[in-house]
């Protein structure tokens, strides 16, 4: 299944899609929410979706879409999953995974305009593949991880530079800016991705490709990601795991290259569909 | 007003103290969530008080006490805001905040068993002042940020030094175990607390005192640091942010000193009361 949200911005209502058009599912589940994953909502969606199929009320193609998950209880990111990404940013292959938080008001539909922080001068892009947790986990083993993934989400892991790096603290400065997480187009549950460690991904600015890459390229797998990071904390069922960006980012280049207002960012992955952002200035 | 949270984890309500006893207010307010900050609460709980006062129903002395906020959109934390502190831990004075995120799932209440996480040989204490934002914050001046206070509250940073310092990535995988974040007993609201830039705060482990401070010592003070975290991301009514701990941690002696199943933290700050935690290895 394909699991969206739409309606306006801390309004929105589930919906499903079906053969690329869009459904509402508002008059059976509340919210794609913590408690929606917690209390089997995927296998009651399913059966929601078989019995009423494309008799379920319809969606306008035009109507805003948000992030296809609500608020979670945190979005969590993994840095430097990528060698190629590594060596761009001179940062050495991690010998075991990064954490960082991004704060969940960042979280913005995948069309949302990114917004471009007051004394911003360094704000970057981040195509990521992210998953949402189905179930609690805490202290999993790496054989069971995949049963604790309820699917994938495509994510632009805005990032602004200075605030992350040299702004005296951790990452979490620079990542959770609002606009900073735009989720979406859907969620696509685990059944819909045959092997999450080979889907392509791809981010052009203005049109000319930036970023392209290959989860196959991984530094720290899927499976081990869950049963790692549930070693330092508990993940709760919606909550957002982001594997890392591949090579290409603003930073990466020489000179680094940033985004201004008007910039037009398009990304995607395979299988997750596509996003477009148009950059804007703070107040614009 | 002094508010509350008791019964049992997961399920606590909300109550409130008046001269020390206990009294039950979950016939009027849902919870002391988000929503309950974002639309008034406060002044309508200040209504029911002076309405019912100890007319409300009591709650007994040995019920146990949870974190008395509920589960917000994030905790944060401000890394080395005592001068001392940051000398014991080898860390320069920082030129601007230190900022870090604990996972929500680290909450407990104020006398909940503190948790060895597994693998864990250096899990430490931090007694700190922490306060709650009652109102939607971004770029906040100032000199407006006093508005932005809904209260204060004791917090217990507890902190995994290796898995935060040495473990390769930020802060925040040592921060966010379970039980690394005790909370409570309540939440003094901002007209209790006469200066927060004056409070006494102390820690002792198994009866001998490890730390003493005094918030007058802060590097960057609340109003300050209210508005620098806004400048990053946005503070939602309920969010926690915790304000650094003193000297004394047991990272700073030498050799360093650290928790151990069966140690016994009494922790408190001037106006807030005081916590106990036994600590207990993972499982026991």
């Amino acid at each position: 299944m394909k699991l969206i949200r739409f309606g306006n911005e801390g309004q929105e209502k589930p919906g499903v899609l079906i053969d690329d058009k869009r459904y509402d599912v508002s008059g059976f589940i509340p919210d794609y929410n913590e408690a929606f994953f917690e209390t089997g909502g995927l296998e009651k969606l399913k059966a929601i979706v078989d019995e009423h199929g494309t008799n379920l009320p319809t969606v306008a193609d035009d109507e805003r879409l948000g992030s296809p998950v609500a608020r979670p209880s945190k979005i969590l990111c993994i840095g430097l999953n990528y060698a190629d990404h590594a060596k761009e940013t001179n940062a050495p292959i991690p010998p075991e995974p990064v954490i960082f938080m991004k704060s969940t008001t960042a979280m913005v539909g995948p069309d949302d305009s990114v917004v471009i922080p007051k004394n911003s001068v360094k704000t970057d892009w981040e195509v990521e593949l992210a998953f949402v947790i189905g179930k609690k986990a805490s202290y999993v083993d790496e054989a069971d991880a995949a049963d604790y993934i309820a699917g994938y989400v495509l994510h632009n892991d805005v990032s602004e530079r200075e605030f992350q790096l040299e702004r005296n603290g951790t990452w979490d400065k620079g990542k959770g800016c609002d606009t900073f997480a735009p989720l979406g187009p859907f969620l696509a549950t685990a059944d819909e991705i045959a092997d999450d460690n080979n889907l392509n991904l791809w981010l052009d600015v203005n049109g000319k490709r930036m970023q392209t890459g290959n989860t196959k390229t991984f530094i720290f797998k899927i499976p081990f990601l869950i049963s790692y990071v549930s070693q330092f904390m508990t993940l709760l069922p919606g909550d957002v795991i982001s594997t890392g960006t591949p090579a290409g980012v603003g930073l990466g280049f020489n000179p680094p290259v940033y985004l201004k207002p008007g910039d037009v960012i398009d990304l995607g992955v395979d299988g997750l569909g596509t996003q477009k952002q148009v950059v804007k200035a703070y107040g614009e």
